[in-house]
């Protein structure tokens, strides 16, 4: 029993009907999301009984995602590797907060199967493909996105084509190459590059022709929102022993196509909505390297989108976006939450790699040390204030791109 | 405030005062374990509302645990990095149970903060060595008990030797050895082989009569156990949507110390005294690779205890115990369970391991695929049988012992 609607573009407001295999908008080539109808849901499930706290990944939150994993007509269709309900730690060593009265907590996403916050979005797009009945699948990545895919895929009995630069970290293309030699004519790698744009090309060019579905970022009708959205649901969730949902004061984010940042933003929209939260929203800090760094650009300019940019080297690779098709959203809804969109240099994500990782014993990657590069900035700009509580997003694990312990 | 009553020598029965910290049972080199005050709790905690399904980590098992993260009292004791709660997968494509009527699951704990079920141990060490003011902890390994115990004493501001032999997997033995270049002074790493014998005879000849604390296996007043008890605890709790604990017909769980054996088979008596289980338990299916197999060799022969052997070689690291203080015990619940001690050829570990990870997109560690690998005579012996509810515990992720991805 699904609550979506029907679809919607997030720019035109122009509305398509609920599971037609869709990519962007056709109106302003903008990303599409799903519409819920939470008058609907809120009927059918009174007092929040959607919400199934006791399940331990992000299908506790039911009725509210466009597949119900209780649910005996979507069951059949989820594809689940355990994902989700990622931990939100108390960082109450960090010295850069001592003395400011903050209280700093991490949400670590590198505890999901693949060891990113991808598989949120993954889970979700090899669900809705199963439910539409595509078989084929295709994706370009910079790395978590196409390991991630790979997995959900082989878990879901889909196929699937992975896109990548030849340079993407060496632990995810091997996964990928491995699953591959593994899987023959099930998953495909083609290494196309230098950039996920030239990836995204060879995609177009060979296989979505063929008739292979393009789940790139924002290509697949809001299913990758979707699954992000479960993040912002985890960061409103009662705590234990409350029953109250609330917000953080503040969530630093690194940020590259912003699908996390739209997720985040629908999942408080939506409970607001069903009456589980205020106005109030956490200021969001999106973080980019300065290698690449077409949101800060935009965000100081005060400019409605973002100019694509030539991308950088960063070893935050994740954040290497030199632009989107979400990027507008992004900065809308940035200006909205109170926040801002910073950049860190590459030799302060470099030394918090080391430093953060060793101060708090937990896989930071290279995206979340870049968010504790931030920490200075945003403290010194009095963007940060007493006594408020912050989540920083640890969006990945270091090994998905070095050789290193778990 | 803590209901634990006394330490208990598991074989002599003998009691010592709580909070004392004692190593092996002085009667007669056995293990202790920590014994509650069932009926205590019971009556200070009516509908088992000690039990707070809520929260994300092990300790949700609030006051059934030696230490209540909530407990004001306790909390400051307490070093988490959100372990446990770990996902219970279901493997419905396995082929080895195709045709069985049998359904098949994974507790996988691989996806504990450093990759292994250790930490459930070493959470519950450092939390308690912290209680009792002990500041200086010393471990033999063979891995991942080392990466895991210097990650919580580094979070829980304690200082750790560990000692490993020089072949111990690089990437653990990178782990530490980083660990102690960036902290020294508080992490040592001193290599001693060829094996956590000689490892551990180092620790007793050089830093014991300093004054560190042994947490080798069992020798640590019952901590470990505890700890590993919430993977018992977790196998036993309601399923979402359900109130009643129950427990699954058989569980194959790789077996080296045996410390995880004690620990399940600790929490379901616990629950079935709290009037939550009745005396049904899992079949435990023990499974050791042919390399080393002491618990098979005495299982066969009807012995009581295993008799040390010479340790041999296997992928299944953590499986490479050749005798252990524990390992009586071990005999004794396996028999008491129903079940039984199997070993499986390292070719057949090896093979499962390409097989099983690329099957359920899973990452499955050798111990784990040892347990893959013992399906087959499992089925042919008639140990499992139709409609059967079995887990298989996945201990760790292969990323800990070589260069995969994550």
């Amino acid at each position: 029993m699904s609550y979506v609607r029907c679809l919607r573009g997030i720019a035109s407001g122009v509305e398509y009907p609920a599971g037609i295999p869709m990519n962007l908008d056709p109106v302003d080539g903008r990303p599409v999301e799903m519409v819920l109808d939470l008058e609907r849901l809120r009927r059918a499930w009174p007092d929040a009984s959607w919400y199934r706290p006791g399940r331990n990944d992000l299908w506790r939150f039911g009725a509210l995602l466009a597949l119900d994993a209780e649910d005996p007509g979507d069951a059949r269709f989820v594809v689940s590797l355990g994902e989700g309900a990622t931990p939100l730690l108390e960082l109450s060593g960090e010295p850069a907060v001592r003395g400011t009265g903050l209280r700093l907590l991490l949400k670590d996403d590198s505890r999901n199967p693949s060891g990113s916050f991808k598989d949120r979005g993954m889970a979700m797009v090899a669900s809705q493909a199963r439910r539409l009945g595509l078989r084929r699948l295709a994706v370009p990545t910079q790395g978590n996105a196409g390991d991630s895919l790979v997995r959900y895929a082989l878990a879901g009995d889909l196929d699937v084509v992975v896109a990548m630069p030849p340079d993407t970290p060496a632990p995810i293309r091997e996964a990928v190459a491995s699953a591959a030699r593994l899987h023959p004519g099930r998953v495909h790698l083609e290494l196309a590059g230098p950039t996920i744009r030239e990836a995204g090309a060879r995609l177009k060019e060979r296989w979505l022709p063929q008739g292979w579905f393009s789940v790139a970022t924002f290509q697949e009708p809001g299913w990758r929102i979707e699954g992000k959205k479960t993040l912002g649901l985890e960061l409103a969730e009662p705590s234990p022993g409350e029953t109250r949902w609330h917000v953080p004061d503040a969530v630093i984010y690194p940020t590259g196509g912003g699908t996390g940042v739209l997720g985040m933003w629908k999942a408080w929209n939506e409970l607001q909505a069903l009456g589980l939260l205020d106005a109030r929203r956490p200021r969001l800090y999106c973080v980019q390297s300065q290698a690449t760094r077409p949101l800060v650009d935009a965000f100081e300019r005060g400019a409605t989108d973002t100019t694509p940019v030539v991308a950088g080297a960063t070893v935050a690779v994740g954040l290497n976006v030199p632009g989107g098709v979400g990027h507008a959203r992004v900065l809308e809804i940035i200006r909205a939450s109170g926040g801002a969109a910073v950049a860190v240099a590459e030799a302060d994500i470099e030394a918090q790699l080391t430093r953060a990782r060793a101060a708090h014993a937990l896989d930071i990657g290279t995206e979340g040390a870049a968010c504790f590069a931030a920490l200075p900035q945003l403290l010194e700009q009095g963007w940060l204030r007493r006594g408020e509580r912050v989540v920083i997003v640890n969006t990945g694990s270091l090994a998905k791109y070095r050789p290193v312990a778990a």
